[in-house]
This record gives C-alpha cells, structure tokens and sequence, in this order.
C-alpha cells in the first residue's frame, strides 16, 4: 500500500512516525509545508521540513517540539551576544541542518534535492518532499499589518488577530518533483492533523495540487487538528475565531470537502459528526492525541483500516 | 605613543597581547592578514582576524592556538553525519562569528565594517584593521601545483614542496579604510613575528603598502619569526628551506630591509646579529619566545623602549 502524506509540524510528524512502524517506509512519501520557511542571518530555515525529517530520524526533541533533541545553544548565545537577532532559536546541531541545506542552495541544488539528501543522511528511507522549490512564504494578514509568518508565529507570538493568508509567489510555483506523482500513485492520501490555514493551506495553494487530490484514486482521509473545541497545538483554533469560523472540526472538514474521502473525528468530538458527514464525506471516530507511540502507531493503523 | 602593527595569526596575537597591556588599547591600530580566508560551506572564515579578535578579547584557546577557548564541536560532528568537508575545524561558540561576517558581507557591509563590529562586540578598543576589503587569497605554488592556502595548509598539512607565492588579485585591492592611516600616523609599527611570506607577505603586496611603510617616519621594527633556526611556529622554517633561503633571522631582515629600521632578534642568535645590521638597519636581543603573558608583556615593553 502506497501512502502519500500532507504534513505540517509536529502533529503531522507524531502521526508519521506511527506510520512508519506499521508501512514500508519506503512506501511513504511527505509532501511538506515550506510557507514558514524563512531566512535568518544568511541561512535558510525550513521548519516543518526539518520537524518531519529530525522525527522520522528519531532526533526530534519531545520536549520543545522543534528542533534535534539533546541540543545546546552556544553557537546562539554567541550570536546573542554580537547583537544578532536571536528570537528563532536555534541550536549547535540544528544549525548543521541549515548550514548545509543554505549551502547546497547556494551552489545550484533544488530544495528537494538538500532535503532528501539530508534525509538519506539520516537514513530515512520515506520520501520527503517540500511542496515546491520555489519559495512561497506565507504572510499573514492581520489588524496590525501583514507579517512574514515567523515574525507572526515566533516574534508576535501569534497575538496579532488574523483576517486572512496568502503566499507570496504561489502562483508561479510549481509542485516540486515528486509531489503530483505522489498523489497519483497513492493508495492512501492522509491530510495529517496540521493547521488547516498555514500548514495545510499553502500546499493546496500550490497549483495543481489540489486538482491533483480532487482526481487521485486514492483514498483521501483528513484527521481533525482541532479536538474538543481547540486546537491541539498552535493557533490554528484561535485563527478560525478571528475569521469569523466556529473553532470545530466542521469548518477544516470544510476547507477540504473537494477532495476528501473520509474525516476522521476525536472521540470527543462524536456530536460534530452529523455536522460534517454527508453523501461524499465518510465521518469515523477515533483517539487522535498521539502523546505516545503507542497511540501514534494505534491512529496510523486505524486510517489503514478505514482506508481499505 | 600611537602604534601599528603587520600582523598574522597566533605569534602576532601573543605579542599584541602584551602590548595592550601597556599602552592604551585605542592607540594600537592592528593590520591583519586576510590573504588565509576562505570560504566554508558558505561561510566566510578569516582565522587571522579570528585570532587577532578572540586573543584581544581573552577569548582566545592557549591550548589549540586558533578557535575560541572552552570550544564545543557539536555542529561540526553533524555536518560531518550530513557528508560536509569537515576538515577545517569550527567548534559552535567560533561559528558564531562566521555567520555573523557572512550575514553582514551578503547585507552590503565591508570586511572592515564587519571587523569593526565584532571587535567592538567584544569589547575590543584596539582598531583590528583586515589588509583590504578585497578578496586577495594566498596561493601556494607548490611541487604539487597551485594550491588555496587553506587546502595547502589544514588538509595537506604543508607536506608540498612550496615553490612560491601568490595573492589572487591583490593588484587590485586598495588598502582598507584606514590601514595607511594608521602607517601614517603611527610613532612605531611592530611587523609581528609572523610568517613573512604568507602572514606578512599579503600585507606587504597590498598596492600602496610597502611604500606606505618606507616613508612613514614611524620607527619601524620587525620581530623574529625564525628562533635558533626553526619558526617558533608553522611551516615559515620549512618554506625558507624549500625556496633555498637559509632558515635564519636573516633571511626574513632581507625581506623586510627596504622598510625597516629596527630588527629583533631572539637572544639565541646572538651570532646572526652581524649578518643583519647594516648603516640603516640596526639589531636589537630580546627574549622573543612569548610563553608566558610575561614574557609578552616583557617584549612589549622592550619594543616600546628600543623606539624611544
């Protein structure tokens, strides 16, 4: 069975490294958000591709969500200290990942080629692809201007209110190599439990993307990112607020009713799901909190099941 | 006493070190060798500057001789699992600095202005002055073909046969803001017990430089790199050697004899002392061996008194 991912962060990460254990990994390909890639101090960061590969790698740090585990920060502290700006922080081994991505682009190479070979590097047999090579960073448009999304995310700690997204040069981007074949050639297409607006939304703004889901074969299942009323992780609730949307799981079943198969609800959430089912849309029930591998690997093989 | 010095690495760090111990730092402008920079995945790496700036600030590693003390490897230890060229050794606190020039140098700033900002960063109140704000690296021509320092010097570990010297472009590169200047205005320029032909040398070939130095009516005194017959350091010896030259205080008085007015040799060699005076050069004995902050600050005060 060939399964192609739409990943985020962390939530998407937490439910791949489930997916791992139970598939060929090899038989996996992510396509990843690189809207929130940025530049800082010269070096490219990209981190949702970074979070998916430190994960399936086994280096992510649990405790932060970003970044490797067993991380120090001197290089920063120096950094700190020449008057640098140091509100992204990043760690000694982390910045190998930077240094070697920026270089790699410097001399020629496609962001899709750095990133796999950064993840051959780890060993990770699972295809990682960005969305495009070509950038596209998210901005965020909210009551006090539009921002850059780290400077919204980190800097502003998302306190400005939102009115809205777009991604700066979308419409000349192309799916990065890979991607569109991905989700032709899937069994299986999971739409990980990201935020639907920043994580999720910049690949489906990729042209062609989401005409490529709306046709697939595949089975296409989304996991809910928002549980009980709130987000899991991250702004993703209070975003749908500031739109003017309900915080529920109906308003991200939404945003992907043209092309998804099956939604995948908490069991906390079992009244919303009469909201949501309809003659297209398939609604099932499942513990999408994914605090240990266990309830990772028990999430993955339940999307398996429905999927077949 | 406003002074002025040619300086490369380590040996120019140590006698600097002293010197600052006696004057007012802010009245020694430091001229420094930027012909060993080089580019690192991306980075732009200037060791001399390096040196010269963590010895300046205390931060300087007695044990290893380049880097910045109480070092942590950890970035380099992954860039190396990423498949990167780690031959040439950054520890995380040293990274810093790199990042820092590199970022500025791709903002628009010069080599100089960067220096200037790390320096002061670092609390420095001597002017750390690079040769030239253009690119000018030292080739090695060897038995073995023409090689970027660097390569010659970390990764082949000066094994070729050196043959001579050039300075790619240096035809071109004007002295840095305020590099003639401090020639100028300076009662004594030290010319550093550094290599003369690839610490000192670049310096040297600056257009502008070497005549800069013959009218400055500042008393120009060089000290001995070369110590009973050995560089006190570095492949300085092995090089007179291989071009022929006796590996003797006098052949590096040759090189600088159109320029200088005192030169100091180590009181090992007291019987070289004939070889080098003459009407216009006259020879000073110091103990040069700076072991010790002592002993640095000893020579110091020694250079200071011969001046007078």
């Amino acid at each position: 069975m060939r399964l192609a991912a739409l990943a985020g962060g962390v939530g998407a990460a937490k439910l791949l490294s489930g997916l791992v254990r139970i598939l060929p990994p090899e038989d996996i390909s992510v396509i990843v958000n690189t809207g929130d890639d940025f530049r800082w101090l010269g070096l490219q960061i990209c981190p949702d591709l970074d979070t998916i590969t430190y994960t399936l790698a086994g280096l992510d740090n649990p405790a932060t969500g970003w970044g490797v585990r067993d991380e120090t920060f001197r290089c920063l502290e120096r950094l700190d200290s020449l008057g640098c700006d140091t509100w992204f922080q990043v760690g000694d081994r982390d910045l190998a990942t930077h240094i070697y991505r920026t270089h790699a682009l410097q001399s020629g190479a496609t962001l899709s080629a750095a990133t796999d070979a950064i993840a051959r590097a780890h060993g990770i047999q699972s295809r990682i692809l960005p969305m495009t090579d070509t950038p596209a960073p998210t901005i965020v448009h909210t009551t006090e201007g539009s921002l850059a999304f780290q400077d919204y995310f980190v800097r502003r700690q998302c306190s400005p209110e939102v009115r809205g997204f777009s991604f700066q040069g979308i419409e000349n981007a192309a799916p990065a190599p890979g991607v569109l074949e991905a989700i032709r050639d899937a069994d299986v297409v999971v739409v990980c439990p990201s935020n639907p607006y920043i994580s999720i939304g910049p690949i489906l703004a990729v042209p062609g993307l989401r005409a490529a889901l709306a046709v697939s074969p595949a089975t296409v299942i989304a996991v809910t990112p928002i549980v009980a009323g709130a987000a899991i992780k991250g702004p993703a609730g209070a975003m749908m607020r500031q739109l003017g949307c309900a915080v529920s799981p109906a308003t991200v079943a939404g945003l992907y009713r043209d092309f998804l198969d099956i939604f995948v609800l908490d069991l906390q959430d079992e009244g919303v799901s009469t909201q949501i089912a309809g003659p297209a849309l398939r609604v099932c029930m499942a513990d999408t909190i994914m605090n240990t591998m266990e309830s990772r690997v028990s999430l993955a093989q339940f999307l398996l099941d429905i999927s077949a």
